[in-house]
């Protein structure tokens, strides 16, 4: 859990509930002009101006979405504010603030918490994004961190789901599946170390994976890119459950069908050897991975042209009517349904 | 936990993460203009005009903050809305959307978490916020509920804590100290079925301080109150941790020193006859209790004679100066230095 095992544990009643606030929070800065008071009163207090308001928000418990025997506390930290930011850039919107509760039992000294607000605070200042307002307080079991973003967006500009219109292309940034991989890695690791704690682990082969699941950046840059480009999405989503459930979620939710292409989607050649190593199809990876936090959005097909030569971009397929479905066109040329595999919190 | 023991249970399983949550949220309904899009895309999207956005959030613990033993789960619901509006409340603002998140064990049954959102629907409709996000997901133990709440204010109206200054009057809404005697009340009947669980509870005496401890209401009627007396506060805080531990806040946070006056107190009579039978002053109740979400505040002492005669309010002290430091003035014209000794969510 801790980076150092034998650093210095200071227990969290030494400080009491204030204490503790104050000493956690002190790193973090207001960048943002819509802040008008962050932290210490009942409430913030933010001024949109004419924008649009985004909110999203999301809750993590240790043992259902991280695992802190190879998840250190500070890129936890940090992955917990880019997953809700992402959501924010999912609406073409841009994250300006952002609040964080968490809940900790006794089993976590002062510097197990440092170390997770040193992740909030690199992901903050990463993302200018202000921590306007939070909570502290104890739990029975285990770490939960609870975060809500907020972002603005001009009107015209937000994207939602609901947007993708047939004939659209289905466009995505980034490569897919490594953030899944890089897991798997990490849990056959955890496993070898559970085996023999000696023996010390050679992952220069699995760097750009371990990154993905590690420390993930949300695209807040994507925006700007389609602004230059002059295109507005018709439709758009971020993937976090995996490409397969988020492309049945703007199917649903735009009427539409969809055709997508195995061979366009992008994997990153690293993705490509480990999966061989693990015996496993990128392609299904790809598609059901999730935690890649790209973003997925649709196209008119008459902006194909100002994209396609674009590095950051793919397009991956095509909407078609709703009765065709959504399906999968494998490099042998059969079509297979896509099904949303994607993870799902709620387990028996 | 559930109100009837021989009802259906459900496991959460058999709906998957969406159905469970189209189920959970289907009887939300949207009534502010300020909602533009509520759950169902990556964010919520708002429209506040030209007013300011206020935020605030919760983290709920069972076992630390709630004991579903003698709390039932519509009253949490309605209870941990209620909380949350509150906040907004005390930054003199109108409350009108939230998120709710939930985590939950797999020992709840849907039916549970439908009594849950009967209580979250209820409040929501009371005090007519908008649900417009959230997330649910498993716990590995007990119930998590995070709740934000977000508000609109004109700029003017705000509120904060640090406006106070010396010679201010210190005026509360309500009565205090019931919510927590109501409490007391309820451990005391747990324990009492622990022994004998034939044992049918007679709470008639106690039933005004039960109703505070599991059906709270947040005084979203102040503001319009305070304008109709064409008083603004010049601070403001909401009782949830005890008064002496909000004076405090609102006395560092403005730099003013206080004089409560413990005759001017206001408590209900059912509140000194149960701290009669539990043989407890019932002034350190008020002082310490918590809970009571009533709303604390400083007018000019020029206001006096618009709220003097007003069932509304109580003027229960001044601010001095900060150098003369926090005091109650007992009835036997004693001082006593103000501590906060309200409920601390951090213990070892």
């Amino acid at each position: 859990m801790l980076e150092d095992k034998n650093q210095k544990r200071t227990s969290l009643s030494e400080l009491g509930e204030f204490g503790l606030i104050n000493h956690l929070t002190k790193h973090f800065q207001i960048n943002q002009k819509s802040t008008l008071k962050a932290i210490g009163d009942d409430a913030a207090v933010l001024d949109f101006s004419k924008n649009k308001v985004l909110i999203s928000t999301d809750l993590l418990i240790e043992g259902v979405h991280f695992d802190l025997s190879y998840m250190p506390l500070k890129h936890l930290g940090y992955k917990a504010v880019v997953a809700n930011i992402s959501d924010i850039c999912a609406m073409n919107g841009v994250p300006t603030q952002i609040t964080i509760s968490i809940a900790v039992s006794n089993r976590f000294p002062l510097e197990a918490l440092e170390e997770l607000f040193e992740g909030f605070t690199l992901a903050a200042n990463r993302y200018q994004v202000d921590v306007i307002g939070g909570d502290t307080t104890s739990s029975q079991k285990g770490l939960i961190i609870s975060i809500t973003a907020i972002g603005e967006a001009k009107f015209e500009d937000i994207v939602y789901r609901n947007g993708a219109n047939e004939t659209d292309l289905l466009v995505v940034s980034g490569d897919l599946g490594a953030a899944y991989m890089g897991l798997q890695v990490l849990e056959r690791e955890k496993q070898v170390f559970q085996v023999n704690p000696n023996n010390q682990p050679v992952l220069d082969d699995y760097t750009y994976l371990i990154e993905r699941q590690l420390k993930p950046e949300a695209r807040n840059d994507i925006k700007e890119l389609l602004e230059k480009l002059e295109i507005k999405p018709t439709s758009m989503i971020d993937i976090s459950d995996g490409l397969s459930s988020e492309i049945l979620h703007l199917c649903k939710q735009s009427n539409v069908g969809c055709h997508l292409y195995e061979e366009k989607i992008p994997i990153d050649p690293q993705l490509i050897n480990v999966c061989e190593e693990f015996n496993i199809d990128s392609t299904t990876i790809a598609l059901n991975g999730g935690e890649d936090y790209e973003l997925l959005f649709t196209i008119k097909m008459t902006d194909f042209e100002k994209i396609k030569h674009n590095p950051n971009f793919t397009v991956i397929g095509h909407m078609v009517a709703e009765s065709e479905g959504a399906h999968l066109i494998t490099r042998a040329n059969t079509q297979i349904t896509l099904k949303a595999r994607g993870w799902n919190a709620i387990e028996s």
